[in-house]
């Protein structure tokens, strides 16, 4: 589990004075990437190997409304690993409050961007979840 | 049921050459902004009234990638209609070929911003919405 | 010269209840893309011919600003053609009432990203380029 | 003059593996609202003051490319101060190299949105500005 502070924009929040629904999966994604590049070292060179993964499905709820002057950050955790896919929980909370904002649950399917076809999540990236989600667990 | 051609932004792929997955909201937007202004003629004055609604969920799959040089168009409907809330479906496809690249179950409810209070469905907002209801389950 | 029409998105209002200034940038885009792929048809291969141009430098002014309802469009034309540039000049305009929202004069550089050196713009784009340029000249 | 770090997200890279040109904004944007609010103090609350101002234009160079990978920050400093309008003169570096990848000049008018009118620029907002002018002088 990782926490990633957002950098609020201006261009964000919308003309009702709030984050636009259509960017929490922004913040969500910056989440994703602090998680997958910093914390969890992924060699990024997938252009290369083929291992990788695409989201095959969000469900985000939407329980509070964002304005520009708060401070916000990203929970990210493993939620469960599949075959050939892996699901991401993520919390959107208010960092003085604690508020919950949203959360994200997201399907992740590893997939060939040369072949284009699905295939089981490799040894290297399993081992690095399962570590994860054993730590989380145990947080539980 | 109405269909909403997209235009689409260089600025809404990113640097696999597809459309970006937190993008696919701002596409399913332009259908339900379409969907409330110009087809059920909502008077936009929620400002004043307090009768509005606000997104508390979205469920979107995504099956298919989306290119620069594709023709998209969103279809909207009705999914069904609570108490407080209602449900609209959505299809993201290619207008030529017809496949489908994504769909989104999202959850609406009656929100007034100034009370900060759910509601009850207003009575006008609920006849529009169950005459398109049966139209949309007489097509199906 | 050609028009462009803008589909105007929810996420392109700000706070303000207008046109985020930094998103006047992606409407000039959109008719920047119109005019050399629909317009000039640019083959768009660059990638294998690393015959390409890149934005140097944008001068945008800003006149009045934008709401959701307006219909909006943008006007792309040859300013001036160079020797390894050209510039574009564009305006974004109400098409209902003709008022001038903003303009953009942007100066392009003819550049191969795989050797990362610009170069003379190529005959068959400065063809183009030099014919658009004189049939804009006798509208003036 | 202060310096704003970015916080790079990975729909601001277009397909070309770039910062798209249109994010730049943003980043400056990211670096003004760092500027007035954080840094001046200015209060916010010119909903009801009308003391405002608004971006009349920006003159924007692009001089390099940047890459998701790398640490980008923004420096802001008042350029010169007008009657009704000051200049913000921005530089977008890396934060390690010290390579700048863009610069921008922007003219910003004070306007009230009620009265839709220009005005003079309040003498507490004139005594900040001449305070930091002389301060980023000083240090040239």
């Amino acid at each position: 589990m990782i926490h990633t502070k957002i950098q609020i924009r201006w261009s964000d929040i919308d003309q009702l004075g709030h984050l636009y629904n259509g960017n929490y999966q922004q913040y969500f994604d910056l989440g994703k990437t602090d998680y997958f590049y910093n914390y969890l070292k992924l060699n990024g060179n997938w252009r290369e190997t083929g291992e990788w993964f695409v989201a095959a499905q969000t469900l985000n709820n939407f329980f509070s409304s964002v304005v520009m002057s708060e401070e916000i950050e990203v929970e990210t955790t493993i939620h469960s690993i599949g075959n050939k896919s892996f699901k991401i929980y993520q919390r959107m909370i208010n960092s003085v409050t604690g508020e919950l904002k949203s959360d994200s649950l997201s399907v992740h399917v590893c997939y060939n961007p040369h072949t284009k076809e699905t295939h089981q999540i490799p040894d290297s990236l399993r081992a690095k979840l399962e570590k994860e989600l054993s730590k989380d667990q145990g947080n539980a």
